[in-house]
């Protein structure tokens, strides 16, 4: 019997979730959108995603992929999701992609954002949704730092270790600094990513706004591929996976993509 | 004894609290602070707010202020009241104010922003955070309507009624629609607002946006004075009171003061 393939783009607040990922007995979205699933349309179907997101790490453009038989129109998946996932979670679009299609395999590209609020005092509106840095950053430095990030390194030194990956190396297109409504944002956009590269990437850059470390001391860290020379991982709840890009017209990808997404992520 | 005047601004995430003031049995933002203030002095205060807020409006930055014996340093409560309130709750700064300085009296000018959130789908990132309007708006036509409102106007049919007001004439300064991270933002600075003013007005605007009335039906409001003219009170959870204006070298003010913000606030 046939089946379609439908993709997903998904918005969730990460503080209310133990993580992308199905885990046994916490709360996660994997979880909680295979549930919703299995509600609308009684089937217990496998929700892939692009990649995991750690616990209290947020998401404005998630990606996933499923299977069904349901004869809801892929257009629809949305709206009727959305009737009963939790108010952490909504689907901001959905559509049938060829059966080739991976939200894994096939990504091109990520776009994460790193959130700073950087003021003496915190803040209950961004509780959860930054990182409150209270002493004064440098982003002139901060922003030195991350364009030596763009390009194609070896990213040892920036992805915590006991995780299975052999391939360290990755291209960064993007590695700026911003500020916006009161708060620095750290925006990089990559072909892959290491486990909590973006959390140490950033978590270093910090040390460099708080003049602990020099702006050039990151191609130093790169070349010297230690973990322990780089600096602090950032928390979760101040990162945010904002896009992922997929050529759609050749969803089986470049050759050697699983070599960038075939490892542990964010 | 002596004592002397501290003035508080406060941030706040409304979404925790059933509004500002200290009611019977339920968490209050007056109350917390209060609580905070007893449990770093040792003094029962009465802390003195801008106005009230309702249930899930949100401040930037409400003043308040209040009377202690302490010893603490005036610029010091700040951070140590922040060690013991809850993580909804945050005081911006703290500083010594003469005795005639009140938080409600003294104020000349507020401002408020309402958020709107203007897509299809919900956000979980900015749920309780913004109202969402999933119908596409209009902003051209509601800044058209907003500007109707800058001036000196009778203000009856923008105010919840059963409300113990006499003058409902205020002056608006600015009012302005502006497009912000996705959502549409309606900042308004006034001298005084009434209960729901703000709310209400921007009920209107939006149906305005919505092609359900014109921008040219504001002048009529306003002359009409009926509420009942008027469109929907938008929810609370949009609202933020963003910033309170004092002239701290004149605080009692310019007479006639009470009249706009002796009666209800939003």
């Amino acid at each position: 019997m046939g089946f379609k393939r439908i993709k997903l783009v998904i918005e969730y607040d990460g503080s209310f979730f133990h993580g992308w990922q199905v885990q046994n007995n916490q709360l996660s979205v994997q979880g909680e959108i295979e549930k919703a699933i299995f509600k609308i349309t009684g089937e217990k179907v496998s929700v892939t995603g692009s990649g995991r997101t750690d616990a209290g790490v947020h998401a404005f453009g998630q990606v996933a992929h499923f299977d069904t038989q349901s004869r809801i129109p892929a257009e629809k998946f949305a709206v009727v999701l959305n009737t009963v996932l939790p108010p952490s979670i909504a689907v901001i679009s959905s559509k049938e992609v060829s059966p080739d299609f991976h939200a894994r395999f096939s990504a091109i590209k990520k776009t994460y954002k790193y959130k700073v609020l950087n003021r003496p005092m915190r803040s209950p509106i961004m509780d959860k949704r930054a990182w409150h840095v209270p002493w004064p950053l440098d982003i002139e430095s901060m922003n030195r730092a991350a364009a030596y990030f763009i390009g194609r390194h070896d990213f040892t030194a920036f992805c915590a270790s006991g995780h299975n990956v052999k391939n360290f190396v990755r291209e960064i297109y993007v590695s700026e600094w911003t500020e916006e409504e009161g708060c620095f944002v750290y925006t990089v956009t990559g072909n892959g990513f290491l486990y909590n590269m973006v959390r140490i990437m950033t978590g270093t850059m910090v040390e460099v706004g708080l003049n602990k470390r020099s702006a050039e001391n990151i191609p130093e860290l790169l070349e010297k591929k230690n973990r322990r020379l780089a600096g602090i991982t950032a928390p979760p709840y101040g990162l945010y996976l904002w896009e992922v890009f997929y050529d759609e017209e050749n969803p089986n990808g470049r050759p050697g993509r699983e070599e960038c997404f075939g490892g542990d992520d964010e």
